[in-house]
């Protein structure tokens, strides 16, 4: 089975990316089933439910989040209703939507968990022993299970690849917005990449207008972001998991840019 | 002019990297320079003078450093009297060493240049004011300028490169000991990568040993480091640099892996 | 010279505390200047210039700010033309506003300076370095400095008193809400205290209604601040100042509260 | 009942300060329980067993500690065997020792509560909703109960208070070294103060020879840690709590020092 999972998509001209690349990848790659981290889909901060329904019709069947998930409050009163958004699992008990969920295709059941680093991060529950936990229980429901991991501090991140090597198909980064040269198997057939990159505006910082955030840091005075203009790029891995064992047999990282 | 750039050495593996690999890279793509970060060389934290030597021998011509620089405190006898070693330049004026320095070949001077990043990093100097200050006097000598940028986050980095874009050959990010898959030529000529990647124990936590780190995670306990044994990795990018504008031709990145 | 400087100001009930008591206290202790940190005063985040303006007319003679001093934007517009309102010094050449100033009294001209940390906080400049550049400026105009030290840990506060101790009146901290019980005189005539305290509601935590924050911390869920009710309080301390020397002959930790 | 809490006690000037000031104190105050802080009391860093033994002999008859736990490796070895020391309570399962203990004294049982914060300190479990979970257990024991929240950032401190008000007997903050002037009863009767405060050199920087770390903070340079001589200081809080109900009926902040 062939999994597509793309990075932050960050705001107009990452859905744009979405709606330009990712028919033809589905085609090129016989995608069976395509997840995207969607925390930055509007403009840039947080998801609303137009957004995200923007990006099903583009073809996205599942969506994960990050640190930016609340930043659109409304998602508070939506996600709860969501069978396909995800958020980190690892935000204490009682915070809206789930932190895993499922999906099927081609007969089979995907288990997909959203997991948030702590280092330079926000103060949630332990990564660590919570996927362990909760991936516990998805494997009574199936061994296809993705995880993504929204983190910053790459120690963290490789150590989490490490730490479920031979437990889930994949653990794919995400949150740093620049996608790393290290995707591989792991020893006990994981799929790991430390961060799978962003889908929106190529020359900008994160996706924001370069000059906004240059201007940040050479005067460390508020500003107002808006996202870059310019050529747009997706960033993406495809996994082939075997989907009798879980095991992933490969992972590709890809890139494309639109000028 | 070929420039060869290699990621953080992280002690003995990493040396040994540059041992097997160096030679053949060099021969390969016709290096006429060859640069490395060191801050991790001496056993992982810092850098002695007899590993700085080790590393000269082995055909490495230059070395920065990073925020490890002073966890060996005998490079504070050391670093003064060494042409080819600088650490960031962002360190108050005063520190021991100087933050860029020169070296010739093929008849030209080529500088280096050392910053650090504040993000999630030591409180030092303003690195992008600084840049440009420190570049200025550089470009007195010469236009052929490398920047190693040794910092944490991908906002900061990515910032840097555009800032510096035009004025400097290269700027290369260090510290994650994750390569990216960022290598470009930015608009005005000046190559760059968010982070060329680590020189060391491949099957490791950024060189130190997995259960290490994991165990680290789970327990939050203090634990003694210790390097990962395994196949050893080599990672660089090699830079082809104009020597008469100082422009980037060409950004390649690289990987070696010895089972 | 009887100098009263009051911790930050919160918001309406901050305010409120400034036109119940401070004109008492002006009384009581003989003060002859007022100084006040004004950072929270509109509306718990930054400063406008009708809140300046009506503190001005309770009595505060010269303001200081602090991380928050560019939470309200149109101070951008204002401060430039502000003789009595100064932020952190240690901000990037270039930056809206001035980081210290001066203010006559008595026929005496005192000089006030506004610093903020770094540990915890923004990437500013060197506060200690920078400290003794702008105070050897201000030693030409008079002996009599006051220094707002606006910083979160206690061992950069501390250590910034003992830095300047003998070189100015008093270091004064400021940011953390909370009145430290450590007021006193240094061995060289400094006065000081690692944080001066709050003006603003009692019973909130640092101003903000109890049940946000508690939420909060609960949830990490990010929540609307609205400023707490209920009693308010003054925290502030009054400094004896020799007016030849400017040494400090006293300090006293002032708190009142209006149940 | 009458409970004396000391502030972390910093080495040997700690210690003595200990010596000299505690039977005096016991005396004055008629002391039935005296709980102490010992993160620091081994040279600055950590906790041994004849550092804990020393103190034992002095009168302190239970210990808390903070970040600092760990400092000493050996303390790994006896804290499990140790009936009056806790560490916080909200590391994770299966690190050594215990978060929280009894003591019996005038025939009650004293319940005793170790937790850390998170803000600029350690990923751990959460203090709040742990906090209630263990709180709920010791109350099966005793109504009282003090609790050493040992926090860097006030907001976390003072929010605990207020979230602990009613369920326990006395909330103290640690961990800064620098006494807050806030102590005082909340609404439902605990007992609170944001920081007790240090045991140890007077004339320091948080009990570290204050020059080392004024150059730290100049040179951003490794330093030595030398705890300060000169004279020593007790910072401690009495608290008198009604033996039933188990609420607090005053708090009085202390502090003696010795030329
Ligand atoms: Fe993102
Ligand atoms: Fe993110
Ligand atoms: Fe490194
Ligand atoms: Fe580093
Ligand atoms: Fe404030
Ligand atoms: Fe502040
Ligand atoms: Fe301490
Ligand atoms: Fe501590």
């Amino acid at each position: 089975m062939n999994i597509l999972f793309i990075g932050d998509i960050v705001g107009n001209p990452g859905r744009e990316a979405i709606k330009v690349f990712l028919k033809p990848l589905i085609k090129e790659y016989g995608i069976d089933l395509t997840i995207a981290n969607g925390e930055n889909a509007a403009g840039g901060k947080g998801l609303t439910k137009e957004v995200a329904e923007e990006l099903y019709d583009y073809g996205i069947e599942f969506i994960t989040m990050g640190n930016h998930v609340w930043d659109q409050r409304s998602i508070m009163k939506f996600i709860d209703q969501e069978a396909r958004l995800i958020r980190p699992a690892n935000y204490p008990v009682g915070a809206p939507g789930k932190g895993y969920g499922y999906i099927r295709t081609k007969g089979k059941k995907i288990g997909i968990l959203n997991l948030s680093g702590r280092v330079f991060l926000n103060n949630l529950e332990d990564p660590f022993s919570g996927a362990i936990r909760w991936i516990n229980e998805m494997r009574q429901e199936t061994p296809l299970i993705i995880v993504d991991f929204h983190a910053e501090a790459t120690s963290e991140k490789v150590a989490l690849g490490w730490f479920l090597d031979g437990k889930v198909s994949a653990v794919l980064g995400t949150h740093t917005h620049i996608q790393t040269a290290d995707a591989r198997l792991l020893h006990q057939g994981t799929a790991y990449i430390t961060d799978v990159g962003m889908s929106g505006p190529r020359d900008s910082v994160l996706g924001v207008k370069k000059e906004t955030i240059i201007n940040r840091f050479l005067t460390q005075l508020p500003a107002k972001f808006e996202l870059a203009a310019g050529p747009i790029q997706l960033n993406a891995v495809v996994i082939d998991v075997d989907e009798s064992t879980g095991k992933a047999r490969s992972i590709k990282a890809i890139q494309r840019v639109q000028e």
